[in-house]
């Protein structure tokens, strides 16, 4: 129901396209042709009425104004546009009318047309985890060296990469196209079972022509109808939020890295990109922006569809309706947010000077773990803790180099020589495990050894 | 970004307009147009600017296409919408475009704009709940009396008259309509702060200006801008949802009574109204559904608002844009909520019959409560209830009334009549404070005596 | 923070345990006493260490109170549980002290104590699911042919089998378990990594101490540290989430069948289960309002773990705090959700003589599709739809079984008999597929055939 | 169900007990008594029955185990609960028991006993707001001159002070207070009334056992029970939700005022606070992060109020259940959010010297809004716009001071001298109407003017 206006930040034109009104009458045209196809192969529809059924593919002949109409008195739109379809159909060949949506029930032909459009939904997003993919490694390649602070709690910790930081977002894509895949493999299944899940309809023709409908629409044949099982969209909606948490967990790090004071990163400046109304000094971060409002709108929407469950019966009362609009909202939404996301992580802008500059400011607090542990072993991890404690305090308090103030502290010196504490200061040093990790998940040879 | 074909279950036609893409231009040109007027009060804009704006209050000189286009580089639809107007406004006279947005910053207009949908969105939502109560106001007078079976947790209890069922509705709805009333006299102020809610650009006419905007725009001036304080917002949301939860209460309790089994309700048929695409013979809830499907969509969406509180410093990084397409599709969803409801109201099917043959099959049973009062004061509740558990599972098991056991059960005729008996299996006895309760509800003279 | 009086209702006493106060302490232990056999096979503890703490994998050394006092200061129980810790193995051997926690950080150790607990969750639940599937089979075996309403939209509508139906439970049962498993996979992994996730403190042993650690605590080792990439937990949740949606649909369902004026099914009574405080007679629907009860608290949880999930930097500001009273409780509340449904499905009581005296009340009407789909090759399905609607309305009408009607009527019998009539009215010959679907979910041979 | 070791984030000391499970059972016995007492006064029970049940209300009699393990199967504590009751009470005077729970149901000691504890818990928060009140108005006078950079979308603006900014969430606090009083006159009321709402065990007695019952329990009689009717409850939790949400905004805002990057204020350090597992030099803002966490968790639990909402009937069947263990968790988290919110305005370092020093470092280019402003009476606000784009991108360029790039710019020196730039210059000179909202704020005589 919205105006459209902000669609730009919720969605993309391709994804849109795909959930356009015409693209889901036509998936439903689609749906009711198919299932002509099948009756007509099992001697169920008068021959050669699926040729009257393809020739309405383009959906062309829906009056949508009275279809709307119609739909608020019965409930759904599958009923005015059967019989908008049956009307067409006759008025080329009545016999061919005969049999449409023979054994099919309202949700038949709805869910089964969503699904379609999920798997075409699929596609898009798979097309563009692809490209974010192939931008991440690129960066992390690029940045695998690329020091700088590492931060927990919103505070300056030892040292990471930002070849690291960005891995855990690669991977994390990574177990989102899988979780995509499984949910794929349950959600894409035909919806077919007639008034209530039994296709009594179709006497002992009903899985025969289930199996054959499956086929031509490219869906799995699933067990059994599921009218009111509704844990694979569900399943699917989750699996897609997972995605857009991971990205908007991207996007927020890289708006903080853009801060004026922090000044490391920034989404990249294209002419007219992210200006302001009244500052004309401003560049925001409007793709961060996006990503972040988009996994704001997540949550809420899961909420929904897992509260909309429990249907009752063989088909609910209302909580399928809560569903209509929110599953094309979902992926409209990934859409947007996966979109935004390949802009960052394309034209990330990288400061790598002033990554080490405010490491360095930093006065070598951040390295006080590194100093811990290296006295660890001769005093104990608690004792040595205790030392350093001390000796930061000092070094925060009188603004000098943690350097100096260890070189200071006898405690220290008894332990190790000028020459050891420089050298625990150097941030390139402390890096441990990263480039490791980072190998693992470019999957490098020997990676995992 | 719903494409507008299930709009029928989840708007109506006249909130749709206030939210519609033209409607939100416009009042982003009435919000510049108002600032302009009171610059210009101020001297500080050019004599006359005013009417230039005003010629352009219906917004027909906005590209949509363009705006949009712009939009997605700088993150909202106001930078290019100045941008539009301003050009507009100097095509015609090229002073009085040189004040226009002075003092203001994207927010302003957009969440003023935003306000002022909500004033009428809010109008509307009155309108219908002033017919709805009406409505209940007729029914809970008219069943007042109405004897059917209370039930909790889906079983059969004591009875209760339809009367009270109703009136339960009609004083939940009335205290929503309080709470939006609160909410409204905190919602519905200006938002004008400048860039960071200083007003900085307005120098010391910023408060002056703020008035008379507030005065043009008939909204409540706040005592500061609250472009990061969005407590208003969340709660207008809220109320809103907390208003559809009770109709959602309604809605479901008649598609319970309507229940082939039950049958004690409908929501009343009209020609063509809730048949089915295959099921010649059905008559579904279509109006029930879909007060319950709105309701289920409206949790996720207030979590959203909720969760989109923390917005960082002066003016936040994406989680003010996760309101932008919600707080419209609430009040729409709302809309549709009481025109569904004012539609079972109206025309609700009473079947008093078969409530009374529905508590009559009951054997008594429920009636049990009744005659363990009455035993209570002679051997204590705890004994009576014992004594009716047996009574009732005896009565249950052997299919006979309730009232043949106890006037066979020694344990019971020791204490009471078989004409003491009878006057306890009379339901229309057994409704204790019923009546009173009603008329607190319809607030009748003496009522709360 | 529950007082637990409730608890009855929202978890299991095993699952309780897993997740209780000492049973997340001694998971703590664990980790910390793995990590030093991990140093210590890499030369980084002193030999002997371990042994210490295995002294004191009993956790009962902890001090409760001064821990959570201490914890309000730095904000998790960690960092006073590692000086407890540090504290009771130094008075048993100093040296053995030195390396503790040596490499993790206070997220390392909560984490993958969290996981640890997770894994033996989840093995419960699993062997939950396994009784359940178990329960459900015997169910569907017996009453694969159990005649019932189908109801749609809370209406009725053609038969189907109470098999079916529980096929349907069975199917999404089984979906979820594959879920679950494949949730497992991806979560019960250690999390170790140091403060930043680099290891940094272990210098070129930290991969090593890794793989050992994660060895010796039978969790898989990830790619890389996952302090803020909290998809898998967030999945984890929601595949959880999503089971008891389906038991929910599923108790509800059984609730709804349990109504007196329905009757066909109900929870099986036991002495003293589901009475009322106040209503002798009564018999409540505790189990199924259980199921119920906890499928309503999920949704809200899943939104909590996705919002939680941009974490910031390398470890994140209050968001993955969020989590912590959480996941185990999406764990107890499915643990619920698994033992009450295993009582419904396990005790259901059926009244198939009230099953099929329900369908036989309808007078046919649910039969008129039936009717409907004969006709359809003879006179159009939109004609034959038309036909049958005016003879069920007619039939409601005069309250007349449909049969009679029909026989009436020479649209009808100009093309059936009455044989063919009185044929298509028995309910059993109108299963369409229901045979064949619950044998493809009993995997019964040649049930896809 | 929570283990109770994170309770120390997510509650107060004070708010646990108000919930713990002996306060629950003391205010479900002070019902009963209090029950007894109004209906002893009409007549309705033994005479004296009141003091037997006095003696009883520290609730020791109570036997937890065996409660627990009745409430699993009867579904809700209270029904053992009173039986216990009449037990304690019989053993020492049978008559004095007869009359224990008359005309009430479960729900009604339930609901009753927590409307009571609301209001208990209410006391406390409104206490914790009055505080945290007080220490925000000392920190706006304290800081009301104290400029800082104004920051919107996570990049500078113009200036503001940290007074008004401050104002924004005492404002808040203080809408929040007033929505809470409204809530509290809505939900502090009795529930009585009996099995379905109509008293019917009362007779005629109904109203007025009701009216005195009300008035010993010091809480409204509402004008019907509202067993049901749930929006009361649902619109308290919101509220309180709304509370934590503005909290969130001003820890999360201090948490990145207190970055090492930034560094302009900080949580204020205590010995101890705020230390690290593994890092000696940390100081975490672990107050900030309490806040941001409590306030994660809420829009699940609001969700999952208002999903609770359609409970069906005169008592409904899993929904009421849902809100058990919810409603004393919002409280107790709104608790620990005022607690560490009072703690982080109490405590709060500025470092107005670091305040000036970042927006200093930004060359003016966050001022370049007021030389606009300036122009644009001259040469229309679009043309100084565009100008001072290019200058601020010149200045950000050449890294120079925006002061010395406008006096060289041809087009800016034609319309304003170098005083006039240097003017402009001046932060504190561009405030606009920042001391007047706070004057507002802070209630100042002639704030309005």
């Amino acid at each position: 129901m919205s105006n459209g206006l902000n669609s730009f930040l919720f969605s993309t034109p391709e994804m849109s396209r795909i959930f356009a009104a015409q693209a889901h009458l036509r998936a439903m045209v689609r749906f009711e042709w198919a299932l002509t196809c099948a009756l007509e192969k099992q001697g169920l529809a008068e021959p050669g009425s699926e040729s009257v059924l393809a020739s309405l593919l383009d959906a062309a002949f829906v009056d949508v104004d009275q279809l709307e109409l119609k739909a608020r008195d019965v409930g759904n739109i599958a009923i005015p546009f059967v019989r908008q379809l049956t009307a067409a159909v006759k008025a080329r060949d009545e016999r061919a009318s005969y049999a449409i949506h023979l054994g099919a029930t309202s949700q038949d032909v709805i869910d089964s047309a969503l699904v379609s459009q999920i798997r075409d939904a699929l596609h898009l997003l798979n097309g563009a985890i692809g490209q974010l993919d192939t931008a991440l490694v690129a960066q992390v390649r690029a940045h695998r060296e690329t020091l700088l602070t590492g931060r927990t709690w919103l505070q300056p910790g030892p040292p990471t990469t930002l070849g690291l930081k960005l891995s855990g977002t690669l991977a994390a894509l990574r177990r989102s196209r899988d979780r995509m895949h499984s949910a794929a493999e349950r959600t894409l299944v035909l919806q077919f079972g007639g008034a209530v899940g039994t296709l009594a309809a179709l006497g002992t023709a009903g899985t025969a022509v289930s199996a054959e409908l499956a086929r031509i629409l490219e869906l799995r044949e699933p067990e059994l109808p599921w009218h009111a099982q509704r844990d694979n969209l569900a399943e699917m909606v989750q699996v897609i939020a997972t995605l857009t948490g991971s990205l908007a967990k991207f996007a927020q790090d890289i708006a903080l890295l853009m801060q004026a004071e922090v000044g490391e990163a920034s989404e990249g400046v294209r002419d007219g990109h992210g200006g302001s109304s009244t500052m004309p000094h401003k560049h925001n971060p409007v793709a961060c922006a996006a990503v972040v409002a988009v996994h704001a709108r997540m949550a809420g929407l899961v909420a929904t569809m897992l509260n909309a469950m429990p249907q009752e019966h063989e088909r609910g009362l209302g909580l399928w309706q809560a569903e209509w609009e929110l599953v094309p909202e979902v992926f409209q939404l990934a859409s947007a947010s996966l979109a935004y996301s390949l802009e960052i992580a394309e034209n990330l802008q990288v400061d790598a000077t002033r990554m080490r500059a405010n490491f360095d400011a930093l006065l070598g607090l951040t390295l006080s773990e590194a100093v811990s542990v290296a006295l660890a072993p001769k005093i104990g991890r608690s004792a040595a803790n205790d030392l350093l404690r001390k000796a930061t305090t000092r070094a925060a308090k009188e603004r000098r180099h943690l350097r100096e103030v260890l070189m200071q502290m006898p405690d220290i010196t008894a332990h190790m020589t000028h020459e050891d504490i420089e050298a625990l200061m150097d941030p390139g040093a402390y890096l441990g495990s990263t480039q490791k990790f980072i190998a693992r998940v470019l999957g490098e040879p020997d990676a995992h050894s």
